[in-house]
C-alpha cells in the first residue's frame, strides 16, 4: 500500500495550535502545509519565525481560510479557536464547505446537539453535503470525563452508576489555566464571575450527556455545581502569589439523577496547591470497576494529542457530524496510511 | 427511531455461554432466539430447564446450527466455544454462510491474521460475500491488555513503551481457570504441559501483535516466556489444597523488542494465593500514563460483558473479519436500536 501523508491545516495558533504542529511537524504521517490566524501580530508573517527552532516549512500565516484551502488541498483541519459552538460556527462553515474534514478543541463541539441541536443538525447536514466528517475532542472534554468512562463500561454487564473524579495542580500548569480558574480573585469577584458564566469548565455538562448517550440513559435531573476552592495558606506560582483567603481554583460537579440516585458524578476540581493530581473512574457495576491515573492525564499535551491522534479517524469516518462514542477506538498510531 | 430487538443465538454452552444467556435475557435490548451445542447431554433438553430459576424461552437446545438459524432469523451470534481459530472455522462458516453477524470469546479470533493469515483472509471474503461481521473479544484477550492500552495510547503524542501487568488470584476465581493455571502439578508435569502447548494463557501473542498493528509498529524480535509459580506454603481454594512446592499458577510474559528496548511488554501472573489482583497499565511516553485498577477487572463477568456490549457494534459495523481497533468505541450500552 503506498503512503499518503495527511495534509493538514492549521486553523488558530494559540498555544495548542502551536503545540499541535509542532507535533504534526514531527509525526512522519502529517505534512503541514498551512496555518491560519486572526491576530494581526501574526498574519502575514512566516510561520517558521512564529515556531523558532529549526522548523523550515515555508508557510506564511494567513487570515483568510479559503484562500489557503484552494491552495494547499488539505485533508484535514486541526481546529483550536474558540470553546463556543455558536462562535466558530462560521469558521467551521468555511472549512466543512471547502470539503476538508475538521477535528476541533472547541468544547461545545463534543456534543453540540447540547447546546445548539438547530446548529448541530446544519453542521451535520452541511458535513454530509460536502462529503466530510467534523469531530470535536479533547482530553477534557473529550477524553478523561467522557470517553475512558464509556470504553470502560464496556466490562459491565450492569451499570449501577459511574463517576470520575479528576484533580489537578493549576499551579503547575501554564499562566491562562491557572487565571481561568480565578486565582487570586476575591470570593466575591469569583460570585460575579460566576453569575456572568464566566468562570468554570467548559465541557463538563457535554461530558455528562456523552455518557448518558452512549449508556442510553435518560436522567430525571441534572445538578451542576461551581464553587471556588479558597487558599487555606499563602500560595506561591511560578506566575503569581495567592493569599489566604483568596481564590486559588474551582470545584465543578455535575450530577445526573434518576429516580434520586446519582447515576453519573463529574468532580472537577482545578486548583493552585492541590496535593496531588489524579484521575479517578469508578463503575458501580457488575463487575465494579476502578482505576485511578497517578498523576493524572496531563491536560495541555494531552489535548494534542486528542487532536493529532484522532485526525487519521476522522479522515477516514464517514461523513457527518461525529462524536467520540461514534468513532473508532481511539489510538495512539503513527497515521502513515489514510485508508 | 424504532426499537429493534437484536436477535441473538448462543453457541456453545458452556459457562461463558450460559452466562452470555442469562444477560441477554435480562437486557431489554436483546430476544434470544436459540442455543446451539455438542454435548449429547444438553441436545435435544430445554433451555429453561439448563437455565433454571424462572427462565421461561421455551427454546430447545439444538446441535444442528442451519436449522437453527433458517428457523430463527438472528442478527448475531453468540459464539463460546474453544481457543483454536482452527478447530472453530467449520462454525464460523455455517454462521456466516447463514448471514449472520458473529462475535466470538474464540482467542485466535482476536487478531487470526497471526496465527492462520489464510484463514483469517478466508473468512474475511466470505464475511464480505454474505454482508456480515466477524469479531473476536472477551476481557483477556480483547480489552486488559490490548483495547485499553491502545485507547489510553490515544492521549500520547509520544509513546516509547507500552507495559500492562495483570495479576489475579486464581484461587478466588471458578475450577477450569484454577485447573488451566496448572494448579497442584509438580514442576516436571508443569514443563511437560509447557512442551506440548497444553498450558499458558492463550491470546497473549495476539494482544501483543494487536497493539503493535495499532501504533503502527513493527518489533524486531517478540519473546515469550512460560513460567510455573510455585506454592511458598500450603494454599486452600474452593475446590482443592496445594501442597507447598507444587505449581499454584503461571507467570506468562510476551516482550516486544525495537532497537534491543522493551517496547511492549504484557505480563500476566494468574496464581492461587497472589496478595492481591489487580491490572496495571503504564505508558512511557509524552505525557506517561498510569493507570491501576484496584481488584483489576474480574475476568469471567467482564468477558461476557465484552461479548454481550460488542454485538450492537458488530451488528451495525461494516461487513468483514474486524478488529477491537477497526470498532467504535466500546462502551456499555443497552442496545435497543440497532442503526
Amino acid at each position: 500500500m503506498a503512503l499518503k501523508k495527511i495534509r493538514a491545516v492549521q486553523f488558530g495558533l494559540g498555544p495548542i495550535g502551536i503545540e499541535c504542529m509542532k507535533w504534526i511537524l514531527k509525526k512522519p504521517g502529517y505534512k503541514l502545509v498551512g496555518a491560519i490566524d486572526i491576530d494581526p501580530a501574526k498574519i502575514g508573517k512566516s510561520l517558521d519565525t512564529i515556531m523558532g527552532e529549526k522548523t523550515k516549512t515555508g508557510i506564511v500565516v494567513s487570515d483568510d481560510p479559503k484562500a489557503v484551502f484552494a491552495k494547499t488541498k488539505p485533508d484535514i483541519v486541526l481546529h483550536t479557536t474558540q470553546s463556543s459552538l455558536k462562535k466558530v460556527f462560521p469558521q467551521l462553515e468555511l472549512i466543512i464547505k471547502a470539503g476538508i474534514n475538521v477535528v476541533s478543541s472547541t468544547e461545545e463541539l463534543l456534543l453540540p446537539d447540547l447546546q445548539n441541536p438547530t446548529l448541530a443538525k446544519k453542521i451535520d447536514l452541511l458535513a454530509k453535503k460536502h462529503g466530510v466528517s467534523v469531530l470535536g475532542t479533547g482530553v477534557n472534554p473529550g477524553f478523561v470525563m467522557d470517553t475512558l468512562p464509556l470504553c470502560l463500561s464496556s466490562m459491565c454487564l450492569e451499570i449501577q452508576s459511574i463517576s470520575v473524579r479528576r484533580e489537578l495542580d493549576a499551579g503547575k500548569r501554564r499562566l491562562p489555566l491557572q487565571k481561568k480558574v480565578g486565582s487570586c480573585l476575591s470570593a466575591a469577584e469569583f460570585q460575579a464571575l460566576k453569575k456572568q458564566n464566566k468562570i468554570g469548565h467548559v465541557g463538563l455538562r457535554e461530558s455528562l450527556e456523552l455518557i448518558l448517550k452512549g449508556l442510553g440513559w435518560k436522567a430525571d435531573k441534572v445538578v451542576e455545581t461551581l464553587d471556588p476552592v479558597v487558599a487555606d495558606r499563602k500560595l506561591t506560582t511560578e506566575y503569581f502569589t495567592i493569599d489566604k483567603g483568596r481564590v486559588c481554583g474551582i470545584k465543578h460537579v455535575i450530577r445526573a439523577l434518576k429516580s434520586k440516585k446519582q447515576v453519573v458524578t463529574l468532580d472537577l476540581r482545578m486548583y493552585v496547591g492541590a496535593p496531588e493530581s489524579f484521575d479517578l473512574v469508578e463503575i458501580d457495576g457488575t463487575p465494579p470497576i476502578k482505576c485511578r491515573f497517578t498523576g493524572g492525564i496531563q491536560g495541555d499535551k494531552a489535548t494534542v494529542a486528542a487532536l493529532v491522534n484522532s485526525a487519521p479517524r476522522v479522515v477516514s469516518a464517514a461523513p457527518g457530524l461525529l462524536t467520540m462514542k461514534d468513532l473508532k477506538l481511539p489510538l495512539g498510531f503513527d497515521p502513515r496510511i489514510v485508508s
